[in-house]
């Protein structure tokens, strides 16, 4: 089982004090790219993997998706879903390392932020493209690898004043430990390029890949994300089910 | 026009003396997996975008490629190609910016460490994807992202030894000026997501994507490539015409 780092009792209380834990998608600055991203909703089968306290799930369920799986390996995470509204939402605890789904059943599976966490991803994979439907989209955000990369991640300021994000072990994919929010948190680094080769040989294709940056606007309102366009931290990707399957 | 470094003095100088001049693929690290991306060439029509040397060109027809096109915009690199052997080859000049190739034509467009120079990306492979027969293949590398974003490209080396590459700029696409080889030359920088949502509104499935990393061997064998584990250099792609198209 991956490590629940999200039932932690420092990690849960941390996060409960991140903005897109208390404002949702409102909190997440990467939310406008997302929404360019996802389907028109009305009708469609949903399935959230590692919905959190379900923002993504109650969107789903206001655009008029008609059935709504939200699934988190956090009891706690669940729990404050659930205080937060489960009308019309099916949520249900699983670790995604060896996640079931039905075949065939799914318009859209989406995941904000969790699939960095997992070390199956390719068994993953699998198991969401055979449970969608032909043509159906999976539409994902995961930790960027230059964000994932480094030995020490942390800005880097030269003489000039300069800030920088310095890039090593790029090639060495796997586990690494950062200290975000709690101690030892464990997330798994994977370059683009392993993304896409997973994605293609499970049977996707690839429609976009966003290497998030704020924009001017964003960095007018939030001073503090000017530093996010030096190096992205986060990229989000749209695939589809390829329609030979 | 592009800028035409290759037809630089001193670039054309410096440029002779690399391995990968000298030595064609096997001074090339990144060799064996572009091999790796290529389909059979036996019987096929073959296109060459930025052919320097001609080094691929001769490969191709090593290889039994029934017609064979070498483009360059560099009128010494074509003299060079010419000297080396042109027999079954045809070179021709042209400024790749403005790109012209015969419809439905070719069954590999090829190009490599080229696209990084162009500014009319998005032109280019609209003519590539034409030219292509259905299911055709465009295979190509180019400068990785992480290489050409930062404002002060070199490695950092810490307290404790460890080199890094100081990456900032990352989302301010555009022009860049190196003094590789020579004085100002101007390359333009684009995220991976670019060359993707190009690439995918163009009309290609993106099938491989390789950031390109030296092997265990490779190191061992020139050790100066042990710094390029630290982040790619270049990376590679692999794309196919939609079969629908």
């Amino acid at each position: 089982m991956t490590q629940n780092i999200y039932d932690d009792e420092v990690f849960f209380k941390n996060y409960a004090d991140l903005p897109r834990s208390k404002y949702g998608h409102d909190g997440a600055p990467e939310w406008p790219v997302m929404l360019s991203l996802l389907p028109e909703l009305q009708g469609k089968r949903v399935a959230d993997l590692g919905c959190g306290y379900g923002w993504f799930c109650r969107y789903a369920r206001d655009m008029g998706s008609s059935q709504i799986l939200g699934l988190d390996v956090s009891q706690k995470m669940l729990e404050k879903a659930h205080q937060m509204g489960a009308d019309g939402i099916t949520y249900s605890r699983q670790d995604l390392e060896t996640l079931l789904l039905p075949e065939n059943s799914y318009d859209l599976v989406y995941s904000s932020l969790t699939l960095h966490y997992l070390e199956n991803l390719q068994g993953v994979l699998k198991t969401i493209l055979a449970s969608l439907v032909s043509g159906g989209y999976f539409i994902f955000s995961a930790e960027h690898p230059i964000f994932t990369a480094p030995s020490s991640p942390d800005w880097t300021i030269d003489n000039s004043g300069r800030k920088s994000w310095p890039v090593n072990d790029y090639q060495l994919e796997g586990q690494r430990v950062s200290n975000w929010m709690a101690e030892g948190v464990i997330k798994q680094h994977r370059t683009l390029g392993t993304y896409i080769d997973l994605l293609v040989s499970a049977g996707f294709m690839v429609k976009r890949l966003v290497e998030w940056g704020p924009s001017a606007e964003q960095i007018a309102t939030l001073p503090a994300l000017d530093e996010e366009k030096e190096r992205p931290m986060i990229f989000l990707m749209s695939c589809q089910k390829h329609d030979r399957y």
